[in-house]
């Protein structure tokens, strides 16, 4: 095998979080300071223009994405630092998976002589988190509503088999001036399985000059302003909105009760252990039941070939 | 109304992403240093220990998290300013849960004397994405393996349904020294639904001295080193690794061709427009088949009554 060639160019990809400069690490803004040339949209150089002065910066437009990474790869070549950067985390619908299949398109590989570096950060589902309270305390998914590279029935299929199996939902792309059916359709698909009043809340432009946030229901979410800065997330079926704060409890079962300033342990129950309801009591419950795979299916909404399997198990080998 | 009551006391919860100073939000960096109290696990205390010098630390263990809040409240109460700090971001699955459940049953209110604020970082998933490539570039989901508060059948709803929806899904606590066979059964799950060669990346105490990234397969990962430290991120059906590098497409159409340095949209599709595939397109197809409900759900795997309801709705009012 060949020694590993001499870096020359470099392709930072760099997420700056929620985007104001508070919320940017110090490897984003070292990252920043680091490069030759800064390669984004608009509105993410905007929130940098500090950090970019002196600087060759490269605008482009949303649907260019392709286009940022080829010219990053080309500056690379020459030997120069390039920072891509975007608000929010770069590897989360992020410029990371187009500049790979750029890079790969040609012929890069990690031994060649352009380094790559990814530079994580808070994504938007995190941000809002911080804003409206702690609406991700429990299960929760990233659905993006854009059908400019996805087809609808697959889109369609996610946002059904998320709200049947009751997790937190945070959409991405809810909603543009030429996309404004999506939200509606995935409105409807949420409303099959929960409840009108679950809570939901809209953040836009978070901790930046122009944020806004509106919490909501699921019912009514539609009647709010969204558009393309703004991210939706959608409660599961325990989360509650108190004193203007959206929070979803941590488990699906009182274990605790906090009472008198301690918190105390139910019945049943022991502290940093299995729920009775965990896996291997569950497990050594439905084996106890005498019921069949099939009504054990029906009983707790799962398949019934895995709780065939399940039974055929036998006695966990140990304690949970 | 009243006043709101002049801020006395306050509690930060802060994020610290990844863990290493360099991944630090300025943010969080002056969170901690106005804190007369940092309270946190050991681990996390210890990332930031330079940090935290001359400060009141209270060091709590892992499953103490009631404790935490409840502590944090008495020392707000009594005036002094408290950072609860964890690793990654403190809205997913940490401390900004269980401090609200605890403030709430205090009385508290956002109106009252003790003020809250949230610092949000790169979450787990977003450090293991960054360091093994670009598996977030769509779709994805968090579900967290710990049944000390979720029953099993839950837990196992979930991986079935996202497993089948095709999403990429990172699975926070998969395996402690006592559970060890939850991550058994979400293989088994998983494998139900995908090929056994779907790509799996399990990353440990990322950007810390002791990181560890293997790169392994649905069918292969249980032979890996999991522990409480470890992320396990399972790829989609389009998932794949190429020289090291775990990826995810951004969509499931070839909309471009990236040939000879430029982009080319595929015969069919606009630019920046849905695919012909997406909402509005599909739609149109659909009512055009002369097939009926129970026909396209089958063909689409999705819920009869929603196609039932779209083939009611009519045509689109615009184009998309």
């Amino acid at each position: 095998m060949n020694a590993p060639l001499e870096k020359t160019g470099k392709i930072m990809l760099v997420g700056l979080g929620p985007g104001s400069s508070e919320h940017l690490t110090a490897r984003a803004r070292a990252a920043i300071a680091e490069a030759d040339t800064v390669i984004g949209y608009v509105t993410y150089l905007r929130l940098v223009a500090d950090l970019v002065k002196g600087k060759e910066i490269i605008r482009k437009s949303m649907t260019e994405e392709l286009d940022r990474a080829i010219e990053a790869l080309e500056r690379a070549r020459q030997g120069r630092k390039v920072a891509l950067i975007s608000s929010g985390d770069v590897g989360v619908y992020g410029m990371a998976g187009p500049t790979f299949e750029v890079l790969f398109q040609s012929g890069w590989t990690p031994d060649s002589e352009i380094e790559v570096e990814i530079v994580p950060g808070a994504s938007a589902l995190n941000t809002c988190a911080a804003l409206v309270g702690a609406p991700l305390t429990h299960d929760f998914c990233a659905i993006s509503l854009s059908d400019l590279l996805t087809p609808w029935p697959t889109i369609a299929r996610r946002l059904d088999a998320v709200a049947y199996a009751d997790f937190v939902v945070a959409l991405y792309n809810p909603k543009s001036g030429r996309r404004t059916r999506q939200i509606v359709e995935a409105q409807r698909l949420f409303l099959r399985h929960r409840h009108p009043q679950t809570p939901v809340a809209i953040v836009k432009s978070g901790y930046r000059p122009k944020q806004s946030i509106e919490l909501t229901t699921l019912a009514r979410m539609n009647e709010c302003d969204i558009g393309m800065l703004s991210t939706v997330l959608i409660g599961n079926s325990r989360t509650f909105i108190r004193h203007g704060l959206m929070v979803t409890p941590r488990g699906y079962a009182n274990k605790y009760a906090v009472e008198a300033g301690e918190s105390i342990t139910r019945d049943g129950e022991q502290a940093g252990r299995s729920l009775s309801t965990g896996l291997e009591g569950w497990m050594a419950s439905i084996q106890a039941s005498g019921k069949s795979a099939a009504e054990l299916a029906v009983e707790y909404r799962l398949p019934e070939d895995y709780i065939a399997t399940v039974l055929a198990t036998g006695e966990p080998a140990e304690g949970g």
